[in-house]
């Protein structure tokens, strides 16, 4: 299994307060000295866009000698440039599954945006570049309503005729069920191998882990989340982040997913960013802790004692 | 399917701050109103013990239109009588998988509870009262750690034999995961009929949801779950509650599961609730609003104008 812990970027490219380099830098470090296989460190997009990640090239340096552990977002073609010059070797392009969504968020029919994913890839295959494609909206969108799964199972089909390594069906806006995850799975990997699927989950609606869940059964071994399920704005109580990644993590190794991550390693983490952030994160397995069947009394009494 | 909401009972059952009376006359009502088609309405308690419920006869005679919808838990036989004085035809009876944590709980061994409870269904039949049982700590406990399934499956026939009607596999701490869930659902119903089980359990690691839908996937049609997740003490930021009844049941629905249950009425029973409570609550569907696939900006544009 694949886990790639986006808390970095998706998780913290809201937060309106400027969090430090040096936070940013202790967060990517600790995920993957937590055993995260694979960390979405920073994009390189325009600070007038997403001012919190104007740090991109700083957070990439100080954590230079992990560079084959990272991947960056990339609005465009002068995304990858960025992210070539700074030694990455795995860029992440969004394209959305509606017209609508891809216009707002890159100014671009999705037409014109497959368009400039072609050229993204020649230029990155040049120099063993691997590009994944996350889908947004692939389960609903917020200008379209019900998006069809005809037409994003299309997409899939594009994406990999074009040399795209791994496709994400993402959640944006958090309205996927266990139900819709199934199905939407299970056509697309008629189009595309299941070992290059991967699901990028909100959990919005409280449905995060039950999707995780859904598409690992249905045979999904990529997956997105973030520690302590930060995303959205934490400073905005009702907007929600990606699924959290510990919470997730801790049901599917009981269902045989294999991962080096230590989740308790995950809940120090969580805590450590709660305390940069100074909230607390939507996560719960970091405030819970860890259940390891070790008698919550004993271990009080020894705390205790 | 029966779901039953357990807001009023176990829900609040921890809250420090009086809630008045009224308020939990108008959260059960709002649950019926909702389409729930049974809710724990109150428990008859010592004050003593639980004082936020010392109302409970008032409560039910708030509601007493409703008494064939309404279940009150009961600690011991004074307490059925007091249930059966108020007109109350449904009773549940907490009785823990491990000695320790009964005895924590009602100072008696388990086959002291089990002895006592066969006392009850007595009492109970003679006037056509059915008796459910929830067998907390199913799946680890806070005392003695690990909790064996042998163990559980053997009460479960205890149970069966003496006449219970419900047996709920109840996660009192939440430790339960999508497959050690489906492990216990399978293994008890080999000796109690799939339609007499129930699960019961608590949002502590963020597992609620999903481990509802996997005991659904194996065949479970009875569950428990607070509207708004509410429950531990809400303010105490780092306890927590059930399973969310709204955020679980916009997962079931899709795979199947029928219900009478409006989750628009659900979110506006959570958000008086949380206006009654002066907090936010932990459940995500009624921050997010119900999502029916109509486009979210069309909606925002027709609300401003």
């Amino acid at each position: 299994m694949l886990w790639t812990d986006v808390a970095p970027r998706d998780g913290l490219q809201n937060v309106k307060s400027t969090i430090p380099t040096e936070a940013k830098i202790r967060l990517v470090r600790g995920l993957l000295d937590a055993g995260v296989p694979r960390v979405e460190a920073t994009a390189f997009v325009s600070p007038r866009w997403v001012p919190q990640l104007a740090d991109a090239a700083a957070v990439i340096d100080g954590v230079r000698d992990a560079l084959t552990k990272l991947r960056v977002l990339i609005p465009n073609a002068r995304g990858l440039e960025l992210a070539l010059e700074h030694g990455v070797r795995n860029v992440l392009v969004t394209i959305a599954a509606t017209d609508s969504f891809n216009r707002r968020n890159v100014n671009r029919s999705v037409a014109e945006s497959l368009a400039d994913l072609e050229r993204i890839v020649d230029s990155a295959r040049a120099v063993r570049c691997v590009v994944d494609v996350a889908l947004s909206v692939s389960f609903g969108c917020p200008f379209e309503g019900r998006v069809e799964p005809d037409g994003v199972i299309q997409l899939c089909s594009e994406l990999a005729a074009r040399g795209v390594d791994e496709i994400s069906l993402a959640d944006t806006i958090g309205v996927a069920t266990p139900a819709s995850v199934k199905n939407l799975v299970v056509r697309s990997a008629r189009v595309v191998p299941l070992g290059r699927l991967a699901l990028h989950v909100h959990d919005t609606r409280g449905l995060g882990v039950a999707n995780v869940i859904a598409a690992y059964e249905a045979g999904v071994r990529r997956f997105d989340g973030s520690v302590g399920g930060v995303g959205g704005c934490p400073f905005a109580p009702r907007s929600t982040g990606n699924v959290c990644s510990e919470d997730a993590l801790q049901a599917l190794a009981p269902l045989g997913a294999t991962t080096d991550i230590d989740l308790a390693d995950m809940c120090r983490v969580a805590e450590v960013l709660a305390g940069d952030l100074g909230v607390d994160l939507p996560g719960k397995l970091y405030r819970a802790g860890v259940w390891d069947a070790v008698p919550v009394a004993d271990t009080l009494e020894i705390e205790a004692g």
